[in-house]
C-alpha cells in the first residue's frame, strides 16, 4: 500500500474513533447528572449510597447485553466499576442525612490533621457543629469541652495516650472516641480517664481516600455501647462499613498486616539499595507481576518515615513477632540449602489450604489490577 | 418523603441510567469495529498496533474535553485506558505481519506448555509453519528438525538444561533461542552445543497475558545477532518490546526482584500460618492497601508449588544474597528494639533517596491500583 493511502485511511478511523469517544464523554457527563440526583434523593431519607444488589443487578444486564453484541463483558464490567466508583462521589456531594440532630458539639483533637480533617469535613456536611482543637487551644479547653456531645482524638499515635490522659473532665454523656490505629492502649487510657460513653475507633483507610463508600471503620467497644450507637450509624450513612472486633484481636491482626509488612517492605527496599540494584534496570526488566511488586515498596518511600517508624516503634509485642518471622525465614532457606523441594512444597501446600478460597478469590482480583497496572504504563 | 414516593423516583432514576448503560454498551460496539478495522489496516504494513504519541494525544483531547464539561477527568482517562487495553486485542486479531516470509520451519520444544502455546500462536498467525515437539517426539528429532530455521526451547527450567544438551545436530543456520526465566546458565549451554546463532530470550509475562501490547521480551546476545535480529522484529510486531540485556546482569535483577521476592511472600504466608491469624477476620479488616498486601500473598497460593519452588531452588547463589536479606531484616529490628528511631529514620530516608523519581511515580500508580481494588470489591 502507498504511505499516502495507508495515512489517510487510518486518519479517517482515527477520526471516526475521536466522534465516539467524544460521545462517550456527553453520556457520561448525563450519567453522573442522574446519580447525582440518586445521591440527593437517598440522602433526603438517609439510605446509604452504596446498594450491592443494585450494583450487581446493573452488572448482570450490561455483561448480558455485551455477550450478545460480541463484547468481551469484562469490559463493560470494568468500565462499569470505575463509573460506579465515581458515582458514590457525586451522590456524596449534596450533604449528608443528620442521624442525631440533638447532638451539641463535636470536638475533633487534631482536627487540622490528615485523618482529623476527614471527620471534621463528614461531620460538617452532615449538619453536625464542629469545633476542631489543636496545641495551641489546650489553654481554652474548659470552654470547648462545655457543649461537646463527641470528643474525638485524632492525634499522631506517639501523642494519643498523652492527650487522652488530659481528657478527665469532659460532660458525662459526652462520648469519647479516638481513631488510632491501635486499639487497646488508646482504650483502656479512655475508660480511665471518662465515666462516659467510650469507643475505640480505626478507620481503615488512608487520607487520600475520596469517599468512604465501601471503606472499613473497625469499632472496638469500650462502654454504653447504646449511647453511641448513633455515631456509628452516621459513619455508615457516610458509606462505610462498622467492622466490631475486640480491642486485642485488632491489634494482634494489625500488628500481622500493618506492622510486619510495613516493616518487611521497608527492609526490602534497604536490601535492593544495599545490594547495589539497579532501580532503573529493575524496573525496565519487570514484568507485569513484578512492576506490582516494586510499586508496593517504592510507593512507601514517598511517604514520610515519621508516620511509618511511629506504627512499627508503637508496640514492643510487634519485635518478638518480627524476630519469629526472620526466624522461619531462615528455617525455610534451609530446606532450599539442603535441596529438600518435597519439605518446600508440603508447606506450600499447607499455606495454600490455609488461605482456602481467598487464594482463588486473590487471584482473580491480581490478575485486573495487573490489566490495570499494563494499562497505566507509558 | 412517602416511601412508595421515594421508591417511585428512584426506579425512575434507575431506569434512566440503566438507558444511558445500554447505550454506553452499543456506543462500545461500535468502536471495537472500528478499532479491529485500524488493526487489520496496521497489519498490512506491519506498523505496531501500540502508538504511544497516538494514545497520549486521544488521552488529552478527552479529558479536556471532560474538564470543560464539568467531570473528572481521570474517569475518562481510566475508560478510555481500560477502552484502548481492549483494542489493542481485537487490532490482535487480525494476525501479524510476516517479517521473514524465508523462514522455513520453527520447532517449539515444549509447545504444548503454558508459555510454549502462545509462541506457537502468535507464530502461526504470523503465517509461519510451526512445529510443536514433546517428549513423545524424540524419537523423529532428525526429521523434525531438518528444516528448521527457528527452534525454541520452552521447557521446564529443571528440564532445560537437559534439552538443550540434545540439540547438537541442528542445521548449521538454524537459530537456537530458549524462553528460560535464567539466562546465564542456558544461554552457555546452547552456545557449547550449536554452531550456529543463538539468543537467550525471558518473556517477561505470564501465561494468561491477553496480548502482547506492552510487554517486555528480555533479549541476551549469544552468537551472530544479525542473523536473529527479524526473529526480535517479529516479537516487536507482535506488540512486545524487546529489552537487550547482559544474561549474567539479568540473572541478577531476576534473583533479587524474583526469587527475592517470591520466597519472602511465600514465607510471610507461612509466617500467617503459624502464628494462628484468621485470615477471614483479616480480610475483613483490611484497609484497601493491606487488601492489595494480601491479594499478593495471597494469589501465590493459587498456583502451582512446583512452579514457585523450580525458580527458588534454580540457583544456588540465590540462597547468599536471601541470607543477606534476613540479617538485614534483623539488623533492622535491632534498632527497633533499642529504640532507635532516628536511625530507622535515617536509613528509610537514604532509601528513599536511591528510589529517586520511582518512588513518587509508584505512589501515584499504587492510588489508580487502590482505586482499581475497591471498585472490585462486592
Amino acid at each position: 500500500m502507498e504511505k499516502h493511502v495507508f495515512d489517510e485511511k487510518l486518519a479517517g478511523l482515527r477520526n471516526e474513533i475521536d466522534d465516539i469517544d467524544s460521545q462517550l464523554v456527553n453520556l457520561l457527563k448525563k450519567r453522573r447528572t442522574v446519580t447525582t440526583k440518586v445521591g440527593a434523593l437517598k440522602n433526603e431519607v438517609g439510605m446509604p449510597i452504596y446498594a450491592p444488589e443494585r450494583e450487581e443487578a446493573l452488572l448482570t444486564k450490561r455483561r448480558q447485553q455485551a455477550q450478545e453484541a460480541g463484547l468481551n463483558p469484562d469490559v463493560i464490567e470494568d468500565v462499569l466499576r470505575r463509573l460506579m466508583s465515581d458515582s458514590y462521589l457525586s451522590q456524596d456531594s449534596s450533604g449528608y442525612l443528620c442521624v442525631n440532630p440533638d447532638c451539641k458539639k463535636i470536638v475533633v483533637i487534631g482536627g487540622k490533621g490528615q485523618l482529623g480533617k476527614i471527620f471534621v469535613d463528614l461531620f460538617t456536611r452532615s449538619n453536625y457543629q464542629v469545633e476542631i482543637m489543636e496545641q495551641e487551644d489546650w489553654c481554652n479547653s474548659e470552654t470547648i469541652f462545655t457543649n461537646a456531645s463527641v470528643v474525638i482524638v485524632a492525634v499522631p499515635i506517639r501523642l494519643t495516650t498523652t492527650i487522652i490522659q488530659r481528657l478527665n473532665s469532659l460532660p458525662d454523656e459526652c462520648i469519647l472516641a479516638d481513631v488510632t490505629s491501635i486499639k487497646e492502649s488508646p482504650l483502656y487510657e479512655m475508660l480511665k480517664v471518662h465515666k462516659g460513653p467510650v469507643v475505640g475507633l480505626h478507620p481503615m483507610f488512608g487520607p487520600d481516600v475520596a469517599s468512604l463508600v465501601k471503606q472499613t471503620v473497625i469499632a472496638c467497644e469500650g462502654r454504653q455501647p447504646d449511647s453511641y450507637q448513633w455515631l456509628l450509624q452516621q459513619i455508615e450513612v457516610w458509606g462505610a462499613k462498622i467492622y466490631p472486633v475486640d480491642a486485642s484481636a485488632h491489634d494482634q491482626a494489625m500488628a500481622m498486616v500493618q506492622v510486619m509488612r510495613h516493616f518487611s517492605t521497608i527492609a526490602y527496599g534497604y536490601h535492593l539499595m544495599t545490594e547495589g540494584a539497579d532501580i532503573a534496570q529493575l524496573v525496565e526488566m519487570s514484568s507485569p507481576i513484578y512492576r506490582l511488586e516494586l510499586i508496593m515498596v517504592g510507593r512507601l518511600f514517598a511517604q514520610s518515615p515519621v508516620l511509618y517508624s511511629d506504627i512499627i516503634f508503637s508496640n514492643a509485642d510487634n519485635i518478638h513477632m518480627m524476630k519469629r518471622f526472620a526466624y522461619r525465614f531462615l528455617e525455610l532457606l534451609e530446606d532450599v540449602e539442603m535441596g529438600d523441594k518435597d519439605s518446600f512444597i508440603d508447606m506450600f501446600n499447607q499455606v495454600s489450604d490455609w488461605f482456602g478460597d481467598y487464594a482463588g478469590e486473590f487471584l482473580k482480583e491480581s490478575k485486573s489490577m495487573l490489566l490495570k497496572a499494563n494499562e497505566l504504563k507509558k
